[in-house]
Formats: C-alpha cells, structure tokens, sequence
C-alpha cells in the first residue's frame, strides 16, 4: 500500500509508493526498456487498461471499445489509490498518512503516431477540455485538496509509454510548490495589493523581450528566472485561478497557443523532451485575488546534477531572453 | 557575465550562466559527448586546467606540477565569477545581483581509475580534509554567504569528465534548500526546545529499521521521507552546525562510514550513479543550537519526471526500511 511521508526539516512530502516497489535488481538496467512493439493505448486494445472515467466518443460507439477521439483511464500502476477515507498517524516524531489519491491516464488521441505539437487543433483542444472535465469533476470530492495534471513527453522527460498521453494526480494535501506560489503570490499582494501575475503580464507585455507568442487571452513567455533552458509559462491574460473554470471559447484560444508553443519549441530544438504541468488553485482555498493558473513547459535538455540536488539552485546556461527570441523566430508551419 | 535572478513569485534563485551560453544546436547532441582519451586531471597535465588553490602534495614537490595526492583548482568553466563587488538591482517587478562567487573542482584523487568508495580510506580523508579546509577559508570572505560542496559520480549524475572529483559553489546567497532546513529546523526547536537531528538520531538509533551502518562519531541512515531509492543521509551523533569545527579523529571517523557507506552502494546497486552534497551552515548565521551539518547521497536509478518538477512531490518505490536492510546485509570487502 502507497503512503505518504513527511520530512520532518522541510515541509515536503513523498510517496512512498511501495506496490511499484523496487529491488535493486530493477534498477540497474533502467535505461534499457524502450517501449516497442504492443501499445495498450492504442485503440482495439482498450481491454488492456482499467475501464475509462472519461471518453470522448464517436455518439453510438460503446465504453472501453474503439470509436474515442480521447480516453481518461486509471494508471494500471497507480501511484496513489482511491481508497476510501483518509489516516494520519505519528510514528515518533515523524508524520505519515495512507496514499489516498487518484492517478490517471489522459490518451490523447487514438493517432499512436500524433504528439500534442502535431496533432490537429481540436484534438488539443480536446485535451485541454479533458483537463477541465476532470478537475471540475476531483473538485467536489472532498478527500482531495489538489490535481497536479502533467505531461512526459518522450523517454529523457520520463515517458514509458510512446503513445501521447498526459497524467493527472489527485492529492490529499497541497503539493510543496503550489504550496509555495499561493505564499508568494498572496505575500505579493498583502505588500503591493496587486496580483503578482497581473504585474508580471504587464511587465512582459510591456518589456517583449521574454515575450515567445500571445493571442487576446494568453501569454507565453519564458520567465525571467527560469531553472531550465527554454523553459515557457503560459499565462492567462486576466483573473483566473481556477482552470475549471476556463470558458468555451478559452479553451480554444489556449489550444492554439499551446499548439503554437510547442511546434515552435519542436523546431528550434529538434523535438525536445519536455515535461508540462497545469498549476491551478488548489479546492477549497479562498486565492482568486492573489493566484492565477498557468501551465509550465520544461524542456529536458541539461542534466540535473548534485549541485541542483543539494540546494534546489539551478544553473542555467541559456537567458530566457535568448531562449524567446529562437522560439519567436522559430518558421512554423501552420 | 553570469548572473543571479530570482523568481518573483517563489523565493527561488537561479544562475543564468551566459559563459556557458547554450545554442539551441548545443542541446541536441547533449547525451553524446562521452569523456574519452584525454583527461585534463590527471598528474603531467596540470598546466591544462587553472592553477591549484589548494594541494596535498610529496614534501619537495612543486605547485602545478606532479607530487600530488588531492588538488583544487578553479573550474575553467565556472558557473560563477570570483569578481569585486556584489551589486544587486531591480529590473521593474524582478530581481537580479551580478554573479559573484566560487566555483572550484576538487581532484580527488591522482589515480584516473579510482573513485572515492575503491580509493584507499586516507584518499578518502583527504577529501574530506580538503572540504574542511576550503570551507574555513572561505568562512572569512565576507561576500559569500554560503557554500556548496557537491559530487556528481557517473554520466547519469550529471559528471561530464570521468577522473574522480568533486565541486565546491561559493554563493553570495543562501541557496533555497538550506534556507528551508534551516527555517524547518528553527521552528522545531522552538517548539520542543531541542535540536530536530538530535531527535532524529535517537529515534533512528532505537527503531534501527532505516540505520545503514555507524560508529561512534556518525550515522548512516535512509531517511524517513527520502525522495530517491536508495538515498542516505550521514548525521554525526553530536551537535555541530560548520562542517569546517570537525575535529581530525572525526574527519577520520566520517571517511570510514562514507567510505563503508559508498561500498555498500556499490554492491547493492552495482556501481551505481549518485550526487552527494554537503550541508554545512551558512557562514555568520546564529543557528549553532538547532541545526548540524550532513551529507546527503543520492543514488540516481529512477527518471525525474513532469510530476516531481511540476508539484515538488516525489514519488518513491522504494521504502527506506527496505533500503536499508539490502544496504545493512550488504557483503562488503573492507
């Protein structure tokens, strides 16, 4: 059974996710297993994975069969498990709690072949609207505090499975870095009664040097002190901390901009690695004056080592301003 | 010229190293450059990298040339420069300082083949000498707040030359990660009035399920809440906050529980990649009472991914009880 273990110095949980448990002998050759051959996330194969939550389906066409543009499914080795109620307990001076959560799989197209930079724009869209569904749907479940929806795209960003797909992670507590924005947001605003994002969309606007490409509702930007090379946040243009919240028309607009981002970042880099994650407000939490969702791409071009290990400082080799005018140049095929 | 950005809305630096400048070609072949041939650290080439800070050397024998068992040299491509003065500065809603600092290899050994758990146990006491002595001298430089002493063992840790080494950051700041252990540490012990890695020393050494080995100066466990298999902590049993205070028996005790220590990982995982780094107290900070100094090794067996980047949250397979018995029944050759 999964748990979760606090640090006792810093206040960062984990998961000690003991069902994927490893020997040693696991681990040595984990850079060998290249996925080929069989795809559970091909269509026809549907019987392969748990039984969907979520699909978005040609009208007709049955549950858990062919005939999906997009399928939600539990991760057949969950990090977390939809247990049903949740318990602390001490052990001397440290903290635990039971894995209380869910884990799943977004497939985002039926297309084995597709990535999010190449597939058609409503099959982004679908993606993005995915998201929403189901954060709209965790939110009333009040054993979760959080969802943490993210992407590995390609080996190097940790991808196992080739098929595109996105994860998404229901949590009992608010994760260490959400946890640290709401603070530095909300000690932004009791200072400057302004929201921290509005100043910093102000400022880009303004500055255009970090600037890689926007539309009437979005920004994508490489932020000014970004810990990796290239690395983009794409922010709304106004008052949003909830992404469930996101309208119709604004799901489409952030679907060409997500699209455009990532052929940009496919181009000047020769289709990167790259990791995303979706950091909307967490439930429950009174933060719509102060936080604002936005989504976060890394591409995985350097090496994390020791140094970033030990002290959580990045060193990054290339100044986002550098990074934005690539990706701005970048010719992109529409 | 590098630089120090922070991130507005989490209190996070980074160092944008414009020297190492990083075109977007520079990414793509990033996994190829494997060490080979030529090795700028071993003796009959020490005119190939800058001259030695620091050596340990045959009586008679000169500085720069051969007669050496351990030197420090600048890193030629460091990630901060060791410049006159620190100037910090907004640029609108950001922050920024100029790059000062220190960025120095430590060549461990003058043997290309050895590496600190096959190096014989006074190697490894240079080693630890050599930190004991930079970190007293750089104590008295007034621009630099803290250092960072850190190793990256194998191409999968990030190591780009093979010759065994390790690194040392001198920093104009006090980089995240220390700063949370030492706000984490300061909170406990004005609630309980007692030293947080006092307690953890006695309840590791009770319950004896997460101890990998120990003598009577220092303690080897898998902590509680670790974010890798397979990651150790060494703790001394006494209170001491600057590494640079360790007297010489206990630099002498602590390499042979590193020393043990590494060989136990090597069995087990078979010669695996690991970062370690050094947490010692920022220089000139009152915290003598409720912080002490350790080395934390992480072995590095699983991919990082979007989630772990995206939420601060690790997920773990591996429960640090069962680490530790695979690394307490280890078959060592001393």
């Amino acid at each position: 059974m999964s748990e979760l273990r606090k640090d006792p110095v810093v206040d960062r949980w984990v998961i000690i996710a003991r069902e994927r448990g490893k020997r040693p002998s696991d681990f040595t050759g984990f850079d060998k297993n290249k996925p080929k051959g069989f795809c559970p996330f091909c269509p026809g194969n549907e019987d392969v994975v748990p039984p969907e939550v979520l699909a978005y389906r040609k009208s007709g066409s049955k549950p858990n069969g062919p005939g999906w543009r997009l399928r939600v499914v539990p991760n057949k080795f969950p990090a977390l498990k939809d247990q049903e109620e949740l318990y602390k307990h001490g052990d001397g001076m440290y903290d635990m709690m039971n894995g209380v959560g869910l884990h799943e799989v977004i497939i985002e197209t039926p297309d084995h072949d597709l990535t999010l930079s190449t597939m058609p724009a409503y099959g982004v869209e679908d993606v993005l609207w995915a998201y929403r569904d189901r954060l709209e749907a965790l939110a009333k479940d009040e054993r979760f505090q959080s969802v943490i929806i993210f992407k590995n795209q390609g080996m190097a960003a940790g991808a196992t499975l080739e098929h595109s797909h996105s994860q998404l992670i229901a949590l009992p507590i608010i994760p260490k870095q959400i946890k640290e924005e709401l603070a530095g947001a909300k000690k932004y605003y009791d200072y400057k009664e302004r929201c921290i994002f509005c100043d910093m969309v102000d400022q880009e606007s303004s500055q255009q040097s970090r600037v890689v490409c926007e539309n009437q509702d979005y920004m994508a930007i490489c932020p000014y002190a970004p810990r990796f090379p290239f690395e983009i946040w794409i922010i709304p243009k106004t008052h949003s901390a909830h992404y469930q919240e996101t309208s119709k028309e604004r799901i489409e607009s952030l679907s060409i901009i997500l699209s455009e981002t990532l052929k940009r970042l496919d181009v000047v880099l020769d289709i990167p690695p790259y990791n995303f994650v979706l950091h909307s407000a967490p439930f429950r939490q009174d933060v719509d004056k102060h936080f604002r969702w936005h989504l976060e791409i890394m591409p995985k071009l350097t090496r994390i080592a020791g140094f970033e290990w030990g002290s959580g400082f990045h060193i990054n080799p290339t100044p986002p301003e550098e990074s934005a005018k690539y990706l701005r140049e970048a010719k992109i095929i529409d």
